[in-house]
């Protein structure tokens, strides 16, 4: 499960876990809070005759043949950007999906981030509909509380000035050509970042290698945990 | 491979973890810098005639029997306690045990303690050590150099204090009874934790399920990691 | 005077501050913001024929029994749990109260809180409405300016993961049977919690001894200061 | 540009910069939020017959008036204070007013303040229209995107307690007679902080000289940068 | 007990807690760790024909004045300024004096401070004599140990850049003229200080009375607890 | 004036402040502390019949050469490494160097690197340097007291893990083919990390662009304050 604040941010930040989870076997659903429309579409909109609603459907298909190539279902709420606005419905949509989908790790923004507001939005409404999703006593009868899920934040464009700390290097290389091409499925709006995070995945990969991981590891992402983890072994 | 500044920590503060590894099929060494003859030591010294030598003795002969207990391998290096003295021979053979040893994990006091400058001190001493472990150009020609191993602090009495975060939550309800025993090996001079670090492993085990151990788990340690985790999955 | 967020935070977190204050005869008026009727009435869901009014009802019956217990007015205002949600007028009633009762320290949530954000809700809000207290030109007219309340945080469920230092220690011996009584109150919604706060007294209760209380203290709760404390001594 | 929560803000904070800037040839414009009518107005309540809009009306000329000495524009919203409120409408009017202006430097309150959440909710506003005023696709389409301006954040008034940490000390002595004159048209509401904010000019002065800068800095404010700075020399 | 770095921090930093200690009926014991000699007598070394002998004499004298017009003891160990060289036998000395003089409070430099390794190294021996004090075991058979000290940092000429939060502001009305006037002492070498200190004496006192101190209250001095506080009352 | 713990790590982190600063016409020394012969010499230890001295008559030479490329003077102190081992000798000529050099500024590594604690050790050695070539009372009476000259940390290895925030990014853009060139000189020892400096500088360039800087910026290299600047304007 990933929730993402504009169109693009789960392909450029998160695209190998999902590509990743996905070869294990796994299911992934990207929500998209809004398409990015006003703020993260600059190319878009230096095309002749753009509206806000060109805009938006360009976006929406680029970010839908993203999801595809990385294997991920995608939904979209169209709740605004520049600034997100997070109404009653955004956070009632958030814990119906968190209750049908239950799942074990929610992948998101992280906490602080002085460029972007929306994106330290996102991760306190993640935040707040998991703790609604756990509660018991929720009108919908239907759907269980959702468990003790690990909410991880994907790497913001700046990391430092963001207080985010790598603490899991996840290793990526077999499925990064999956996430290079769903980074080209961007192209329109935001193409010059391709190379910019083709560096970023190869210089964590040698950062992986460098906290143990084996010499084959050649691209990785970076993840910050909101909990503690819990197992039966110390690694 | 846990490095414990005086004798007893490694048991209050790692037991479970090292009856655990040892479960698993693992083996543990245990290096404690010192006796804690000096500074933890209270109930031994009011007994008559007590002396700096059978002070050390019989913390010696406590530690070892909780070593033995616990299933793990021990050394001491007798450095002196109150305060630890880390001389260039402690480094050294600290990092020639590094070498012997090539532990992926190493276990060991927090970086910082206001309370007992000896912690914080064999934290960076783990540090130093690992990193001259780490260098191709030692003297040492017989064995490796040391790989990316992890550093991980156990949990100091007064957490809070000693800015000790709990990112690893270790399930020990399995070898609990065998901690327990451990523990009581330390009678003579620290008995009255027993009860403390009982309770503390109960309090951690709630916390475990609440981060989403299964239910049945009912005793865990808490662990703050050093360096970022690497892998090819999430969790 | 307390602020919690829901209708069982006062009794597990300041019931020994709030039973504590009676006894040394103070008064303390306790405002639960909501009933915690979804998020933390697990047990009551369970029985058949739930609705959200019974739930309700029967977390007003137990806290005024707390409170009851533990010497303290309370007073509720319904504003929804999980999400907690602040509107002007739980704004307002709040600095109406603050303004009536003209408190010396408050006690609530610790500002941060990533398991539980309506905890994190209510430490901003108190600290909103004390400010807004403060105010000379509030069109009320009748009350005084609020002076310059301390905030004290109580302890979170998982004190680390909300960067909460305890920095005051406070012995609640004497009164810890009260506590417990208090806490048996809640039996119906939260009944598990009642050994874990009882063995974290004691935890604390040993940490205040470490830290200069006398051996004769054996029961704790910790809080944590929002502003420095002032005073004609330096302890 | 500076963006100020209460009338008087800027007058106290960021006057020295201001005059500073006005005579190196800049232009500044000052923005209040609220006249601070409410919550720092006290002396102008006690003054018979004072109500809601005379006290604002008195806000309103001596910020004008201070402005003016400072030689600065000067506009006002009127979003109310104690607490303030940000609505659309405000943070559309900041929005335009960056586009507008096109400022090099925002200066605003520190990101924390748990003694006045107004100065905080304004530094998290200021952050959110720079946002926006940055995205290409707003209707508006006749204003320019702004640029990456520093937003930098003037001295609270306890700083320590505000995580306030200077890593600019301005050099105002050349203007200090300005913005003395500045601050005693404050004299109705806050003229007890003129003596206050003197002295503390003096200590930035003597720290600043601590910091390299040349004996002749008498007086200083302090700044707090929230984006890296750029460059090509290093300092 | 004071523990300084060089012979006049204690004076300016917390010569209004001595006096006012004593004024209680404490009594106060300093200790130098060195006279400043090299590092902080400029002005002394400005002197025709200043030598270190010259210079150390003239230092002990003034501080020697300043502690006795504060009204306490005062010991010097000469251990060199700049750097300040901590030997075991400077550690044994502290460790003695705590013993023998079991106090309930130490006051000393903060924990870090990058314009004065010298400082925070004091506050780092502090921390270590105090824990070596405490020890049951260390050969002296004639003392007690030390009980549980609380540590509280005074005010570093910068305090931002030290990490230097204050959480008690202590009153020193009644006794800033016996401050003054030991600051006076300290002339030769330092007596520029003297109104930077008057000034800061001043607003810290209009902070006490912002969080809560009577308007009586004038001057004040800022500390930074190391420990927590306990007690049976919240304030 | 540059600090290096390691022969080669000027060159990676500082190397375009280094030729950028000469290109202005400035005068750079560059001080190793050690030759990094045994922990950052894998390659030449590979070498048949290598031997301390031969490593270290490598390395040597490599620095020598990037040096030169630079346009820096270089010298080197043959401290040792893994571990670094700051003695008295190396404290006095490291302020003997300052008092010659007179730096207004120094550029050396971040204060925390759990990696490498001689980087972290070597921050220490600087700031205590320059404290004690600070002092007007040093034996040494024919060099005058260092000013207040900025100490700037260079980007280390995993910055995050380092709490290394960026605070200043520096364009490099022009002087970064002779970067390149002297990257290229070390390349017996390491040169496998020239692509991953070639990358960071493009990844600062960017971010540099993203903070203000002209869209010319394509290399950066970034910094971290240790001290506030101080100045005439706002930025």
């Amino acid at each position: 499960m990933v929730v993402s604040a504009h169109a693009a941010d789960f392909v450029w930040r998160a695209g190998g876990a999902i590509a990743r989870c996905v070869e294990d076997g796994g299911s992934v659903t990207v929500l998209c809070l809004s398409y990015g429309e006003r703020g993260e579409s600059a190319a878009l909109w230096r095309e002749p005759g753009a509206t806000l609603e060109t805009v938006k459907a360009a976006r929406h298909q680029e970010a839908t043949n993203a999801a595809e190539t990385l294997g991920a279902a995608i939904e979209f709420l169209d709740a605004g950007d520049y600034p997100l606005t997070v109404t009653d419905a955004v956070l009632d949509a958030l814990v119906a999906l968190f209750r049908r989908e239950q799942p074990d790790v929610i992948l998101t923004h992280a906490a602080r981030d002085p460029y972007n507001l929306d994106h330290a939005l996102t991760h306190e409404l993640v935040l707040r509909a998991r703790m609604v999703a756990q509660a018991h006593g929720l009108p919908d009868r239907e759907t269980e509380p959702l468990g003790a899920a690990q909410v991880l934040a994907f790497e913001p464009h700046q990391p430092e000035q963001c207080d985010f700390v790598p603490d899991h290097l996840l290793d990526i290389t077999s499925v990064f050509e999956r996430k290079h091409a769903a980074m080209k499925c961007m192209g329109g709006a935001q193409g010059h970042l391709v190379d910019y995070y083709v560096d970023l995945a190869t210089r964590r990969g040698v950062q992986a290698v460098r906290n143990g991981a084996p010499r084959s590891v050649a691209r990785a992402e970076a993840y910050m945990r909101t909990f503690p983890t819990v197992g039966s072994s110390l690694w």
